[in-house]
């Protein structure tokens, strides 16, 4: 009936448990690796595939290492991961940044490492040229307005803040191509969480075409098509995932459609998933500190908001398991909530499950992206311990829990007015 | 047409930047000196008034020592505001600890500190005694559920997870008094961010009249009646600040209608504002990065989300003027966004500013609480500085920056899989 399972029993959790206290975000190697090679395969017919992994989803060393080892290279947004994708080895052309409203000096970095330089706007390749040079290959982020619908998560493209307008895009790649590029791809990213595959059908023949109009109008070739990432998955246990062998297929029809005839062959497919990647496959392991009963029956746990804050800020929904009662009737109605002087933090409302006790152990699903990297500090919480469930069994600590001398961190220095 | 000032010019501004980088948070010493000032005057009627700030407001130890100074004791939510609270040197009846779905060890810190522990729920009290014992005075959260109607923040009494239910309180008096507490507070929390003032004087109405039931019976004496925080503040130029005055005058009107009648006085009177204290007195001072052109037109900031929260999830109005154009015509309309790789990144949306250009110094209002302290690291961003600007005019800093060190923190331990 509830086919979403954490690949360990009560037993092995509590053994965790008892080494690492809860609450902590545990991953499985084995279930990212497999995944990341079945998207691959899916993509096999596309020579140069490759993923840009989201650093943003899950910016862990270990996981973006495991990731690397899988053939995948990194998106980044930021001057820090940047940073840690080239302390993890990340390389060149290993490296998108798909930055936005970007400071001068992350341009200089991206650069300096030789990453995929993503722009965000056309006027941003004046910033890029007078901060650190136009480089050899250069990248547009393509925002369709309101060509495309969007979908919820992210809103209407012509009300989001990113990306090159349908009137400016040919437009930067002549100046692009003027100023001294020599290579150039495309990129679009118009949906978050995102179900329906051909979605992603559309935005590929959306962004073949476009390749040709350019090809046409500017008299430069397109090298790499970046279909973004924005790939959901089944939060929910009705949910479907989405087909990636269907999506290959698809997309791949559309490539000797639109790109073989227009002579612009070999253009390379990419993308930039992160919650397709590890999303599923990372738990938030938690014990229920309180069940208690006021106007409605509340679950109590040990983690917060600050651990998980996709369904206190977006109500988004997450899988909740008792660990040990999954095959037990779900005929308790609860909301489930953490720790917060905080309204919002709650993991579900109104949710059955079975009869919960003070002392279980609660496995939210689907923490794998966007769980840890949200956390925050609010109501004085600290951030919780990633732990790495290894493909030989053995549990593996890849994030040290915060301590409340990292809180204090910033407050201490000197000079400081009240010593703490 | 404007009354939102901050107490520095362009140029002061411009001084500070070039000693603190931007984005920064500051404070206004001064102002908030007088406001907890005022505030006290208007309760000075009631004998051992005491506004208990709410430390999740604004955790900064400089901050903390000011409000003490002030004669503010703190209202602490978790193991780690207690202890910052404690080495700022708030003692005993100096610490309130309002906390939610405790631990047992949190119990443990606010008994040996002599705090009022003030207990959400009415099976907290086994959890208490069973951790670290029952104190001599004890306190109550009540949730008056359905009887009151709550407002849009905190949403209907009922629905939220905080609380002793109408049913409950007068037997968690009995309970508390049986298992040998001697002392009794009663606290309430029904609404947040209510500008409403008359909002308040219906609560201290419940309260007191609540007071008096318990009296009659349990034979027990509240010796202080907490009316919790969600006074709000004018976060838009048209909204008025709550007349603390008139508010202090009403409460009094219903203690002596009330409270004297039943023989209860004295009754302290207390408050655990937080962003009534601080919110009007901070400023996030951020610089522009780029003034872009898409299907709207956007100032982008080099603050973000990871500064300021509250727009981005909760649609949350703060007041933004432009440093050195206040008085300029305000006749273009931006959106003003952060720098994050998220959709919700906004400051503002379709807000009426003055010409912006790249470089222009932003001042964004009402900061002073809910804004570091809900800061995250999403997308790799770095808290920023927080400054103080004292009585005397100089400008201090009271907490750095983070630094990519700090971010780096958690992934550096002995055995860690991959060294960064």
């Amino acid at each position: 009936m509830n086919r979403k399972q954490i690949p360990l029993s009560k037993e092995d959790l509590e053994k965790i448990a008892r080494e690492y206290p809860t609450p902590f975000h545990l991953y499985d190697e084995k279930a990212i690796r497999e995944n990341a090679r079945a998207f691959y395969r899916a993509f096999s017919w596309a020579a140069g595939f490759k993923n840009y992994f989201a650093v943003k989803a899950c910016p862990n060393p270990t996981i973006l290492q495991i990731l690397k080892e899988e053939g995948m290279g990194v998106d980044c947004s930021s001057q820090t991961e940047l940073v840690l994708s080239e302390k993890v080895g990340f390389r060149s052309g290993g490296i998108m940044f798909t930055s936005n409203d970007t400071p001068d000096e992350e341009f200089v970095t991206a650069v300096r490492q030789g990453a995929v330089i993503n722009l965000d706007d056309i006027r941003h390749i004046d910033a890029l040229e007078r901060s650190a040079g136009i480089p050899e290959l250069l990248s547009f982020r393509y925002n369709p307005g309101d060509s495309r619908s969007g979908n919820v998560l992210i809103g209407l493209p012509q009300e989001a803040k990113y990306g090159v307008t349908r009137d400016q895009i040919v437009e930067a790649f002549r100046i692009a191509k003027n100023k001294g590029a020599k290579r150039f791809a495309l990129h679009t990213m118009v949906a978050s969480n995102e179900l329906d595959e051909n979605y992603f059908v559309e935005t590929a023949r959306m962004l073949f075409e476009l390749a040709v109009k350019i090809k046409n109008e500017v008299g430069v070739n397109i090298e790499t098509v970046n279909m973004g990432g924005g790939l959901g998955i089944p939060y929910r246990p009705k949910e479907r995932a989405i087909n990636t062998d269907a999506l290959a297929d698809k997309i791949h029809s559309l490539y000797e459609k639109i790109i073989i005839p227009a002579s612009l062959a070999p253009v390379k497919v990419v993308f930039e998933c992160g919650r397709l990647i590890t999303g599923p496959y990372g738990y938030l392991i938690s014990r229920v500190l309180h069940v208690t009963s006021k106007y409605k029956e509340y679950v109590g746990l040990d983690a917060s908001m600050a651990n998980l804050m996709r369904p206190g800020i977006y109500g988004a929904y997450h899988h909740i398991t008792v660990s040990g009662k999954e095959n037990e009737p779900h005929d308790c109605l609860y909301d489930v909530t953490g720790s917060l002087c905080e309204n919002a933090d709650k993991f579900a409302i109104d949710r059955n499950l079975p009869q919960v006790e003070s002392g279980d152990l609660v496995v939210i699903h689907d923490t794998g992206a966007h769980g840890y990297s949200m956390g925050y500090n609010y109501n004085g919480k600290l951030r919780s311990a990633e732990l790495l469930l290894r493909e030989n069994g053995d549990v593996q600590l890849i994030r040290r829990a915060e301590t409340i001398d990292d809180y204090f961190a910033t407050m201490r220095f000197p000079g400081a007015p009240v010593g703490v």
